[in-house]
Parts: structure tokens; sequence; C-alpha cells
């Protein structure tokens, strides 16, 4: 059974607060529980109906509690439309920016993406280019939120996304003559611009862009060219739908599948 | 004032059965509805604040009936969270596939994206890459669902969603010589394989693809390759990321912005 408190326990961590007092973040499905349960996540508690249980595997090995419950327990629980079989509880993982190398991997950093949604879609973007860290400025939306970590797909599992002072993190870098890339409305057009294998691309806000007080740490400024011209052309692209042509640009360039 | 009935009226549009009844749509916002007025589309009814009409221009001329509303008013006939300062009707054009050239022009064609946020994301990046026709099989998403025309941020006024068989859409343009371009997960690489300047694109649903049924319509079958391997490795791209890899990747080859 699932209990009153455990219910109480798994809808606050919808908020920041409780998930950094807790290092908790929910997981629901049995897709993104197994992705989870395959990478180096670890799952605190993993709440489940009897018929999930008795088709589960590894991530039942892998839990450090097991609960048995009834559907509408887990309805009760549950953050999504259509309750899942299964929700993880799972520990937040400790990563430090020192691990990136940005000399040897292409590095992402976002500028305040606003957007859970927006936010898990680029992870999962990330995942699928074999990008390893998502760099975000202290004010972009928490990967740990309930939406972006379904809109992951299971993608956080692979993608390690840190928060800092961008600022700091570009400036650092920027001293190791790694290349900088920025995405703005104006700049070089990205199919024709020289893009390097490795170093380090940003992508802003969705309304504003990339704050003004990045601009310096940027080696290189790109866009992704407009072919409309009638009637509702679009002002910009989603910052999402930017991150898909960006990473594919980069990855076109410089790897082989 | 807004009246009752006419809330009633804006809130049954949610329902395609209403819309095509009335042969109405939602547009909430000034953006978007000053993007409409811009284009071919008829604005029926335009509801707004007296400040919002104060500021008003073109949108004001071109709506065939106005309404001044109270904020509480239109927060009540809002579909948006943060209700907007005006709110439009509009025709609901009547499109013609007989006007779509595919020897001429690239065309999207959509079978069975499900989702209306899908959809108004993939309209608005056909509105970026110049795309002037989607057509759709008639189990995709309505483009007239609130939903997506918000997502399309005013691009659905510049390209023309069409709804029609795709299989019989498709084997009369396959007789015309036209190169029918699909994506699936297993195919030619999209960044080597030869790509037409116009023709014919063909994305699926979002879990399951393009339907069999179409395969044999089909001229070249393309992938986006997948350069992760580790953990947590993405299942498959969500259709308006592929959409915008697949669209970014015909344009960069093809043609000048």
């Amino acid at each position: 059974m699932l209990g009153k408190n455990r219910i109480k326990l798994i809808k606050s961590l919808e908020y920041k607060k409780f998930r950094n007092k807790e290092k908790l973040f929910v997981a629901e499905g049995v897709k993104l529980i197994t992705s989870l349960s395959d990478s180096g996540i670890l799952i605190a508690t993993l709440i489940g109906t009897p018929e999930f249980f008795a088709g589960a595997g590894k991530e039942k090995e892998a839990a450090g509690e097991i609960i048995i419950a009834e559907e509408p327990e887990l309805a009760k629980a549950s953050y999504l439309k259509t309750p899942p079989p299964c929700i993880a509880l799972c520990r937040i993982p400790d990563y430090s920016t020192e691990e990136i190398s940005p000399m040897e991997e292409l590095v992402v950093c976002l500028d305040d993406v606003q957007d859970p949604g927006n936010l898990g879609t680029i992870v999962r973007l990330a995942g699928w280019f074999g990008i390893k860290d998502i760099v975000c400025s202290e004010q972009t939306a928490d990967i740990y939120n309930p939406k972006a970590v379904q809109a992951t797909m299971g993608a956080i599992a692979g993608v390690r996304v840190h928060y800092t002072s961008l600022i700091r993190f570009l400036e650092m870098h920027k001293q190791g003559n790694i290349e900088v890339t920025g995405t703005f409305l104006e700049g070089e057009n990205i199919y024709s611009a020289r893009l390097p294998a490795n170093g380090i691309v940003v992508l802003g806000n969705e309304g504003k862009g990339i704050s003004p007080e990045l601009f310096s740490s940027i080696t290189r400024k790109i866009r992704i060219p407009d072919f409309s011209g009638g009637p509702g052309k679009p002002e910009s692209l989603n910052v999402s739908m930017a991150a898909a042509i960006v990473l594919s640009e980069f990855r076109r360039r410089t790897a082989r599948a």
C-alpha cells in the first residue's frame, strides 16, 4: 500500500524546494524507469502494481525499496493524465562541472530556458545526438521538474545536466581557447559557417535569446536562415526546434553515425 | 459586452464538430491576430478590451464585427492560462489540394500526427522554412484546434493545411514522377542521401511512424542518424523535432536564404 504520506511526498516533489530537500525526483512509466535503471541513476523507491512487478526485471532489483500499490493509489500519486503502472523516486545525481571537457566533446549551454517541456525536449535531443553534458544557467528550468523528466523520454539517464553560473563557465573555457558558438537571429549562416567538432554551443531564453552579459564570451555567432517571406512569417523558432537544427548541423559536419 | 451565448460559442469551438458546423476557429493574442489579418484569413469577429482597440490598426478594419469586452469576460472565453487582450473568431479557409504542385515546391505530408501541439509546431517550422502546403491524413489532429492554432505562432496564416486521403494524394503524384521521401528509423542517412529541391516529404505518427499502406508510394526512405550509444539512448525523436531536422536539411541543400 502506498499510504497518504507517501502520496504527499510524491506530490511535494513537483516543487524544487522539496526536491532539493529530499534529493529525490519522480519518474513515471515503464520505459523511463527502465532507462534510468540501466544508467547510473539510483532508484530509491519503486512503486508499482502487482502486474508491473510480475513482469519487472532489473529495475526491481536495482530499487532500494519496493512498494506494491493498486491502480487508484498510483492514480492519486501520478502527475500524468493516464497514470502509469509504476512510479519511481530517484536520487538526484551530483555532477561536477569539473568533469566537462569541451576540448574533447561538444557541450551545450542553456541560458535561462524557462519551459520545463522545452528543457526536457532539449535533453532528449542531446541524448540522440550523443551530447554528454548540458550546462544550464541558474535561472534555467529545473531538469528534475516532473514535466521535464517525462519530456526527456529517458535521455536524462545518459545526459548530465549541470547548473552553474554560465558567465563564469564560459569565461573559464574561453581562456582555454575553446570555441563558443552562440545562436542568434543575426549571425553567420549555420549551413556555411565553420563549426568545430568540439567546444561549446549556447542556446538562449525562449523570448530574449542569449543574455548580453554572455556576448563577450561568444567567439562565433550563428543563425538559422529563414526561408519564409510571405504572410504569417514566424518571428523565431522555438528554442527546442532551434536546438534540433543546430545539433543536427554540428553532428552532420563532424561525426560519423 | 461579450455575453453568455458568445462565450458559449467560443468554448464550443474547442470541438471539431462545432468548428465544422460554424466554419470558425479561435485565435488569441495580438501577435497571432495581426499575422492572420496580414494574410488572407478572414476575421469574422474581433473581441478585445477598450485598451486593445485604442491601439489596434488593420486587424480592426479587417474584422467583420467588433466586440468590446472587459478583461473578466475575455478571461471566461479564453483558452489560455494568461488571457490575452483580444480573441478573434476566424473563418476556416477552404483550400483545394488541386492547387498543390510538388513539381515546383516542397510539400510536407503528415500521416496521423496526433498531438495538436506537435502539429502546430510543424506548421510553425513549415512557415520558417518556406513550405506553402502541408497535406494531412484525415486522422491527423485538426490544425484549427485552439492548441494547434496557438502553437503555430501565426504561421497558420502563411501555410495552407489540407486534409485528404494521403494514399490517394501520394499515388496520384507518384504517377507524375514526383519524388516522395519518407522518414523512418531505417533508411539512407539523411546527411548523405540525395534530396530533391521539390517533391513530397512524409512524416509519420508519433508512436507508429508512417503507415504500411503508404510504403509503396514512397520512393526514398531516409533516417536521421543516431549519435548516442550510452544508457538512456532515446528510441526516437519526437515528430516535430524530426520535422525541424528534415526541413533544415532539405533547405540547406536546395535553397538560398
